[in-house]
């Protein structure tokens, strides 16, 4: 039933519950799964809620288990919410076996060519049908909302609050794909699912964003320099050109030595809750 | 070769480094992985080292990757070196297939009945062949030992460090199994690593130990209440009484709400690497 969400577990964790939960997407057309960990000030009051956007291959699971964020959840008292990173069992031909596109690769945008178009729709998904569904189940203060990722992700997680500043207050990414336009990851996906067309690219890539709309606050980005995708894929400068040229506020932080793993981005992750919790204070 | 290891990865994390590696076990008669950490203090001089021995079905990832130990070892300045939990393809009848014996439950034993005896040699594994690598391939002060450990890891944390006080100077245990000469993962591992004869068993048993020969401070242990594994296989009132009738130092918190998961570790870490820290700091 649509609203409706069925919960696969719920367990303890640094004082609050860290769950796993199941519902029929709307927007993708079929079964979702996302990830929520309730801080335990969620128990008396609504919280500011967190949403983080994976990475190619990985799921609701993947940060949940790998990235540390619930001790700092804990203390600054955010819920975050993680989503799966695209539909799943879609049975489209050419929907699985490539790890770059299709399942586990849902690139955050609205499909506009068949067949994709009909299931590929993580931007509404997580733009506007999963906020429902969180503010609806959980105990959030959606008006302080904020949203980061990784890679993949981490392009979501800029193009969804460049584009939508009034619902997020904070943005942060660790090694973001911000020019998906221009790079091989960005190129085969958005050909296939948004069309040759690239007039429909730019409404997909931060650095074409950031010109036209800056995020009225500082956009937090950490990047190892012993990521393997760095030359290629995810190419910061151009990132931090756009928003000199912009005037948009970033920090971007250059790691010696961390790749591209979890293990880079446990590190930082502090540092991004506080950023994030700065930003969803009361005020 | 006997003592040499070959590096599998080496990823930067918390400024040190998270390595996994393999060699060849002289204990274990065959080849076997092992995860260390090194925080950035090991770059300029010995750091002190803690063991972690993880739980039935898990390896050297699953504490790596999940326990979130990272960060307090960086601080801390802890080398955490986590061993897998058996030696693997052993081709050893009834070896594989069973969750609660064989490969992934080794138990920190020396196998004495055939065929085990042969491959099941955890113990010599991780109280004599480990620490040498150890201190030959990584900065440590092996004067400076700790161990620690979850569920079946408990226990081969609680029986080495009672059988070896001179050689650890701290111990902590998540949710040990405590008296394996009392409950079924117990019975049915010493019965077929050990033999029928129950005075073998005794030695390999905290409740038993610890009447015997006390551990020179304070052991650390926490248990969830919603653990599963509570009632039948874990116990912990039996070491309660077994250490309160012995003099041991025991501190034992029971935790509402928390089950036998990487959530309830990762909630408590931080307080066993404290408790570790302070053990093992210079004095």
């Amino acid at each position: 039933m649509t609203g409706s969400i069925e919960t696969i577990s719920e367990q303890r964790c640094f004082g609050g519950v860290q769950g796993f939960y199941r519902h029929e997407s709307e927007a993708c057309g079929g079964p979702m799964r996302f990830a929520v960990y309730q801080p335990p000030q969620a128990a008396s009051r609504p919280c500011p809620v967190l949403y983080y956007l994976a990475g190619l291959t990985c799921t609701e699971e993947t940060a949940t288990i790998k990235a540390g964020a619930q001790r700092l959840a804990s203390e600054f008292g955010l819920v975050l919410v993680m989503p799966d990173t695209s539909p799943r069992g879609t049975g489209l031909d050419g929907a699985t076996g490539d790890w770059e596109f299709g399942e586990g690769a849902g690139f955050y945008l609205d499909a506009a060519q068949s067949p994709w178009s009909s299931r590929f729709r993580m931007y509404s998904y997580v733009t506007e049908e999963l906020p429902v569904l969180i503010g609806t189940h959980f105990p959030i203060d959606a008006a302080r909302s904020g949203i980061f990722g990784h890679s993949m992700g981490g392009h979501g997680a800029l193009t969804i609050a460049l584009k939508n500043p009034r619902r997020y207050r904070s943005v942060s990414a660790f090694a973001p794909i911000v020019a998906p336009s221009q790079v091989p990851w960005g190129r085969k996906a958005f050909d296939r699912y948004l069309g040759p067309e690239s007039s429909r690219w730019r409404d997909h890539d931060a650095c074409e964003l950031v010109r036209h709309q800056p995020f009225p606050g500082t956009i937090l980005v950490d990047q190892g320099l012993a990521d393997k995708f760095l030359g290629e894929q995810l190419r910061p400068e151009l990132f931090e050109q756009a928003c000199a040229a912009a005037g948009q506020e970033l920090v971007l932080r250059r790691h010696a030595g961390y790749d591209h793993s979890y293990y880079f981005i446990s590190t930082f992750m502090d540092d991004h809750l506080q950023h994030h919790a700065r930003a969803l204070a009361d005020r």
